[in-house]
């Protein structure tokens, strides 16, 4: 009952803190002779890489991900694959105002309160550098995927930044890599970064809406009834900094629906499988994957390092403001995209293995 | 690994189909030593039993609860409490149109690919009937929390149903036990029972959106990164039938709004704990109880068994129709509010443990 | 986390005490698709039922089984078995000696000083009556190897009663049914039935050892390095009530060999799988079977519950004499021999099932 | 459900491979607030270093362990502990036989059979090398310890190698420390070493018998029936190279006792709790310590990488030939004990945070 690892067959365990040495990932139960290509999982790490524009944090990372177990000539073995990623850029700066005072909306006063003692030092554990690790075993993940089931195909975007939402009908995935903001609506992608600039010459930040879609992914996935295919991606996504809210296909919005509404209506494909007349459901029914996409949402919160003065208490309970310098990011969302993608990875992987496990090859065909 | 289980010490396994002998719920890991009455047990079963107004399924279900083990001259002795429910209003009808046709909007197609066999009777285990063992384990927890922390209140609420939310303006918490709806707003109340009554006749359904806050959680709970309190608490709504959305606090919402708006402000209360200025994080930083109300909100998609015509398909791939008679919930939402408290209980209290044995006093002070 | 579940996979979860009114085995991540027959089930329960002989306990317990979820139409539906049974000999009669008194060697003072309360009354979870849901689960999963591993053979003996081993010349598996002992060796049988007789009449106990072999497991099963298939094994077997050793292969004799005797040479079968010239490895390397037959050994102690005077304390200190009246084993290990299969067979199931979903058919071939 | 990890709350998993750049435990859940000194950690580390005698392997490694989080400003933090090992001395020669021969009783051929692929340098994961990261996460768990509960002493010594056996009558604890072996008997370590230099000499190996004693564990440890004190300290000792059996106090003798023999009669000590007049039980009944000193013995088999020539099969199948020359242990069971008191150390600190958060101080009192 490792609390610093998710995943039932696929088990990936973090460890690793803002400014210590080094951070990581331990992944157990990775499938061995599946081909890990190291640039390939560089190239992941490199996608939520701070520094890469003026709307991330100016951190400068490597993010060098170096494997340190578990991969034989080019080959996982099946024995646990440790992937590190060194800190290199911990500015020796004065820590001493995060230390002794909280910030408002910040994990600070809880680790405090729970812990009783804490790395102060750039957010330590609860830092959203921690997802670096994630990243690197979403890697992982989707190399065994490309294997084992190589039609899945995993993206996620940006589809609101503050109260600025995307319109869907100008979707063209084709823009997702073609602006800083993993947008796949190029006149969005305009207005945020003039809201952006905005922001974060105020000092401000502000919360944005992820969406992660896969495709590709087998019918049959998901272990009713608490290890849900759904299940496992709600805690997948909640887990990640500063989310506040999940949401699997109509999400919250299900609750405006009705029955006829929302009943995703049943065909038969011509290839034998079912078709849906739409995907009101995001892909899941009772928690198992139906063939359709899988579609997830996920709400971040602004960050709470900012340059505006707000009201606090130090550790000794006296009454202050403060203020967060320093190099944060004005909208954290935004690499939380990359984040998504791994998680949604890591998920479709471990079901796939666990369904393997548990059913193999009994589940049943249409006609 | 149990699929069927959920929490870290406080253990719960559900197993049962809807139209079985039985259903119920083994607990593993309750304390010792706690009063288990089975009035209070019973209390909150009937609170989601069937057949208590027209808005709910006409079932007849006594949801007797009968306690099998871990319970000695009425306290838990710390091993496995086995709480049985009889399942008695099994009609004997004909299936054989669920059995062979899918569907939309069901979990009947995907257990059909998934396990390629399923107890088509009543949905069998993907019924909402599987819920009755997690109220039977709620009000199991209940009790334990009402001797480690006798100051923990939860209480869920609807806040919509379909078009139709709640003016917060009028919250008024004792309405809450005066409605078929579990509804803090009394105007509101009245309009869901128009609106429902005319879903009802016209053999529809809809969506909902229940509220679950629990007051006076310690600070401290909550395992980060994996283990995060708003982790398992999305999991645990998540993993109820037929939720398609889960948020903590703002939610959604969160992605509107800026830094600035968002920071939760803090002061010394006169108790020497932190209070707040408001609580847009729903009592949660960084995975960890701040001491704050804990604030989750669900949405609950539509019934999809529905008296309106709707396109399927046969298990032998023919294209068909499908209307599903029988006796369904218009709205499964409002049966969903007891469950939801149930798995806030659990959860809770599991992390509550979870802590005691983690951490200890260790845990810091202010001032 | 459960504490009373073992398994990865195939998870099953004890519950229940001697008096109460009744006990089960709760088996999450049986595959679906598997032809359960309720005979066959009831079949090994009646193995180890007491009552059989005048060798076991003369408590008479009919040790039915009854299947309430999991199972429709005669096949395993891959949701949770339940399998329960009723207590029906829980003579009424006083229990205060054994209320008050703790019995030496056994769990009485353990379980009062752990948890500060007991369910007394026959042992209550302490007692040798929760392996009837051992013995449950492990026909369920013997259910589930004759479909999935056909070849599996699994069976257990006795080798030791006190100081009377068997003669492995005599070995013959003929005589393992022929005797109330599951003796291999008809003449240690006899001698054993002399022995016994004594022993019963003068009010005392003793020890045995249990071997249980698995013939016909497949090579590749374990998952090194802390889910080897000994490693599990060792917890399956210690697990146990009175189990206080547990060998593979050549077990705690391994100490006196030397490489050279006990490396077990390889050569090429004629079916192209590996042979070997012996078996001190019992048939696992590095955690991983071999091929060979698995060989597992078990000591079991004397039963505590005896006619003969011995010194003790009282709940409140004061010291005291204690005789056990009432019906007990005088070899408990006797009725160890069907629960050592049954955890033998979950085991095997269990690491089938990992292996099906961690490593799928990577496996190396010879050749 | 890592494969690789072991421990409820306090939980290890370790990584890495003999011939890969490092290895490590990733430990989580050690409670926040303890006191981390690296040399002691160090010291633990050096009692299993190889190449401190003849009588080792005469690989030279200096086994230097880096904390690479987890822990802030001398403390634990309660976040996941790294704590790496890097491999100095892989020679760089020709692998070339191991990576095509099977040595008979070693893992070579399991881990091709399992996965189909094998780091064959050193043995990979399945070289002993493995438990330095155990003997670290062992001295992590020390420390917590020596706050938590810091009247428990774990102490390991070797009781037979080969033929050979101490003299309980001479059994010295300060000699523990005197001799290469670990050897609590004097004697019986001058009569070893005369033993070992003539097996080395002569390519052999032989196997060894440890005993590990934990003096002061408090009563109520354990969580029954499937994490039972002896039960996971079976498995623990188990899932160590080449141990092929477990015994709790008796252990497999406890065949051969009767129940008025095995017995620990109980008295009420000066300070108020339970006293025994033996410890047949190894100070655990129930599954659950009493108080009494817990007492485990394993035995370990030989070395299998002699240098005596055995038959055996390349991986093609053809009949060959196999001697294994290189830097390997005569007697692998001499650097187990500090791995065997290493595995004491996690079990017993595990099961202390297990029990506080299951049970707290709910326990009973004598009197």
């Amino acid at each position: 009952m490792s609390i610093n690892s998710f995943g039932h067959l696929f088990r990936v365990t973090t460890w690793g803190e803002s400014h210590g040495p080094s951070l990581g990932a331990t992944v157990d139960g990775c499938p061995p002779g599946i081909d890990v290509d190291p640039e390939l999982l560089q190239y992941w790490l490199d996608q939520r890489k701070p520094g890469q524009s003026k709307y991330t944090t100016q951190r400068r990372e490597a993010d060098e991900v170096e494997i340190l177990s578990g991969v034989f000539e080019g080959k996982t073995t099946g024995t646990p694959v440790q992937l590190m990623i060194r800190n290199t850029d911990q500015r020796s700066k004065d820590y001493g105002d995060i230390a002794e005072k909280f910030r408002p909306g910040h994990a600070d006063i809880t680790y405090w309160l729970k812990y009783g003692i804490r790395d102060y030092r750039g957010g330590g554990r609860s830092s959203a550098r921690e997802t670096a690790a994630r990243v690197a075993a979403g890697g992982l993940a989707r190399a065994a995927l490309a294997t084992l089931a190589p039609e899945v195909q995993i993206r996620g975007y940006m589809t609101r930044i503050g109260p600025h939402g995307i319109d869907r009908e100008r979707f063209d995935a084709a823009q997702i890599s073609e602006n800083p903001f993993f947008c796949p609506d190029a006149d969005a992608a305009d207005s945020w970064a003039d809201y952006l600039d905005g922001l974060r010459k105020s000092g401000n930040s502000v919360g944005a809406v992820i969406e992660v879609v896969a495709k590709g992914v087998p019918a049959g996935l998901g272990a009713p009834v608490y290890g849900k295919l759904d299940t496992d991606l709600a805690a997948a996504m909640m887990s990640i900094n500063a989310v506040k809210g999940v949401e699997i296909g109509e999400g919250m919005n299900a609750a405006c629906l009705t029955g006829e509404e929302n009943a995703d209506e049943i065909f038969l494909g011509n290839d034998g499988k079912p078709m849906f007349s739409s995907n009101h459901a995001g892909g899941i029914l009772g928690g198992i994957s139906s063939g359709q996409d899988i579609v997830v949402r996920f709400a971040v919160k602004p960050t709470s390092s900012i340059l505006k003065t707000r009201q606090t208490i130090t550790k000794s309970g006296e009454a202050t403001e403060i203020i967060t310098k320093g190099r944060h990011d004005p909208c954290v969302g935004i690499r939380a995209v990359p984040v998504g993608e791994a998680m949604m990875a890591c998920v479709i992987l471990d079901h796939l293995l666990l369904h393997r496990g548990q059913v193999g090859d009994a589940g049943g065909k249409i006609g």
